[in-house]
């Protein structure tokens, strides 16, 4: 990485619309960022958590960037910025840029099936297969070991990170992108009792994920049944999450690791479902909603309502719960010595004191 | 697809053994079958959940399957079906029918071990991976990227879509599918407590999977230590399951997606476990019982019980408690209020009043 | 498998510092291990949890080990040892060993790119793909499909099973085994808001894995956004288990299937976490400490303490919540009957009885 002054950094942030100052040495350069604890000399550090103060005065780094109300004697050159996380991401992005992919253009050892259509500068690697009739936009990454299904559709810039798999005819728009060892379009778990047993019912939808999406690893996402499962632009997911058949999760979510939908769920715009939180089946997400961790969803959440626990309810409500379960044994005392009062005063009433 | 009309699919379903009419025009010819939400002309659509009867009046599809209680003066022409579900996946698989998968013969790019044996018509991808002296039943298909380790042996008509691993000598009964990048057999979480560290122990069991099983997308199935982990035939599993070591699982059980199994559970026949539920290890579940979304079982359950919560109980008294939590802040308020009042019948007491 | 005597058995137990004796005939020989249940002539069983008692009398195995305090007059020839869990690791070591990998060489069908270095007797299986400047150790097996990009570092004796990722600059410390399809150093989930989307944080920080860990099926761990996500030496993981970006773990740590740590938490040394449990960020973990099954952590747990619950408190306060919990519906009772008797405590003093 080439090194980067404060000076530089600090117009960067300027021309981006940052506002900032430099308080010490503006001649200071970094080649990389690194957290408070690991940052060593020619390193930039950061500091946009409270709970970290401590550490900003001990850190090696050669320089810092702090949010205003976090400014002081710095120990190091600070950038101080009104928006100190806009301005770290900015710094990251000036200093490293985003992953450059390995070029393979198409590999002689990727296997492209017969009525496939690859776009222009697309990068296939070794080991990839796509299917027949597939279609790769231009300028796409698939990575080794990913599966394209025949008639899958991949709009422009996508990039499947190694071993993804896409099931037959489903639709990725642009820019998406998809982690390591992730499976869209697998059939859901649907069956339908006969005697006893399971008959598989034919799931004939598919997954439509639209632009600028992000998927991380090792994630699930059902096929529809008939129809069609859908991710809407823009919305983020990490790791291991489950999305049941035929749901539908609107634009700009954000789904932490370990999620996990039912089928036929509706989920509205910019809703945020925190780790491990799973939501039943036919109910609706209302926009802008927030899914605490954990949290069993049973019925449907209005807009911009918060719910915590299992079963979820709003945060506040389940809190209140949460605090008179903790003073549950304080209860039972009170309750008991009512008990032994009240009989003492029976006891009094009855002898005529 | 080809269109069919509503007499040919009455007279299919009739066939089939299910008893149905058809109100308004007989010749109405459907392509293909959509949710009442996406349905478009020449599709057939379905009102098999009460909750969806406000939407069927606007569907814009040609044909409707309903039950005889939500049957009426159809916005579209419509099959009355005792049992509409049934009339929809047997529609389904009349309309659509079951994946085809790619053809690949035994393709030259696949890599087959010595000692290894492909049955007759087996259908082995590129980049698919076949270890020594494995066997690979009559009529499977095994996707690229599947890696089918030494020794292991796999039914007639087994189906391994891309990238699924099957660890060295785990046994797959005939017609058992498993879904993209699921992994059969790795080692359990196996470990003696040694001076501080923890010393491997070999896992020299293996899975044994019976016929007809169906297992989700990214689902890992540990060996046994030493013996089997079974899953019992007819069984099927969604996504992002994990089974632990030894554990064996009984026939035509349904586990939903992120259901995890420790060890050396037993699970009887046609067991429901909801998702994100998990079980704890040297416990038995009984046959039919059925466990919650999210449950947490730490004891046995009897045939037949269906429990809910973590720590799991029965479903009533689980419901009870959790009905109770609600009311908790009511509870402390009576309680505060009866503490008042006798108070004061004591200061009446004691004031000889 | 060579079969083996109790004579011999009970020599190498011995040599390798374990007392025990046979009951029994010394001439007993056996050629696997295998479970009470399952085990059968010229098998040995073990009976090392006293809830399998009864089935020990019924095995038709040809020799069992058992600790002292299950000894009796047993149905088949025994070894009897003080430590007989340490017995049965140190038995299926002797009678089965550890598994053998297939022997590829650095297979031709590998693909390694320019600057990749490749150790002493490495072997490489075919589909895999090593990045460019990657390093791989001498004696490492790398199974077909995996992909190690650019950069990654991997020690000696590294076992990677099928399908696994290691993104790019990664480092693999020695003797780490890591099971098929997990995914070592995707992109966490790190964006900034901006105008109601998410912009994408560049993941530039990596993932350090300490030597002798071993990490399941379908784990994902996230590479730090800056810095590095590490895994200290000799921890160990199940399954489905989720590390988010830039959390520190310490040595010999056991974490049990569908684990989930959000970002920036750190952990100490020889801490368990059960099943299903999820740790939220920034926090820490200190040693020795022992997360319950599903248990929720928000705040800090001190070292050595053991946590249940979500969210997550000190065992004993949780199961003394959980108990009264159980005794809501009696605790309502009393309060109607309290609140009955106060009543008519009040009516005759009003009535001046």
């Amino acid at each position: 990485m080439p090194a980067v002054t404060l000076a530089e950094l600090s117009g960067f942030l300027r021309d981006k619309g940052l506002s900032n100052r430099v308080e010490g040495d503006h001649a200071t350069s970094v080649r990389a960022v690194n957290t408070l604890d690991d940052a060593g000399p020619g390193e930039l550090t950061f500091l946009t958590n409270p709970k970290y103060r401590d550490m900003a005065s001990k850190t090696r780094a050669s320089a810092m960037i702090v949010g205003p109300e976090m400014a002081g004697p710095g120990a190091v050159p600070t950038l101080v910025c009104d928006d100190a996380y806009a301005a770290l991401t900015l710094s990251i992005v000036r200093i490293h840029g985003y992953r450059v992919h390995p070029q393979w253009g198409i590999s002689p050892k990727a296997v492209v099936a017969d009525g496939a259509h690859i776009g222009e500068n697309a990068n296939i690697g070794p080991g990839a297969m796509i299917g027949a009739d597939a279609v790769i936009g231009d300028n796409a990454t698939i990575y080794p070991g990913c599966y394209v299904a025949d008639r899958a559709v991949l709009g422009r810039d996508v990039v499947l990170y190694p071993n993804v798999v896409i099931y037959d005819g489903c639709r990725l728009g642009d820019r998406v992108t998809i982690h390591a060892g992730s499976v869209i379009g697998e059939d859901g778990l649907g069956y339908a009792p006969l005697n006893g047993k399971w008959a598989k019912i034919p799931q004939v939808g598919i997954v439509e994920i639209d632009n600028d999406v992000e998927i991380g690893a090792a994630c699930t996402i059902d096929r529809a049944t008939v129809g069609v499962t859908r991710i809407g632009s823009g919305t983020k997911f990490s790791n291991l999450i489950a999305i049941g058949h035929g749901s539908k999760i609107g634009e700009d979510c954000m789904f932490v690791a370990q999620v996990g939908l039912a089928g036929s769920v509706t989920v509205g715009r910019h809703v945020t479902i925190a780790g491990q939180a799973g939501v039943v089946g036919h109910i609706h997400i209302g926009d802008n909603a927030r899914i605490g961790a954990k949290a069993g969803v049973t019925v449907s959440v209005p807009p911009g309502q918060e719910v915590l626990g299992a079963p979820a309810r709003p945060i506040q409500e389940t809190r209140r719960v949460l605090a008179l379960m903790g003073r549950l044994p304080e209860m039972r005392e009170r309750l008991r010595e009512l008990e032994a009062e009240v009989q003492r005063l029976r006891e009094r009433l009855d002898s005529g004191e």
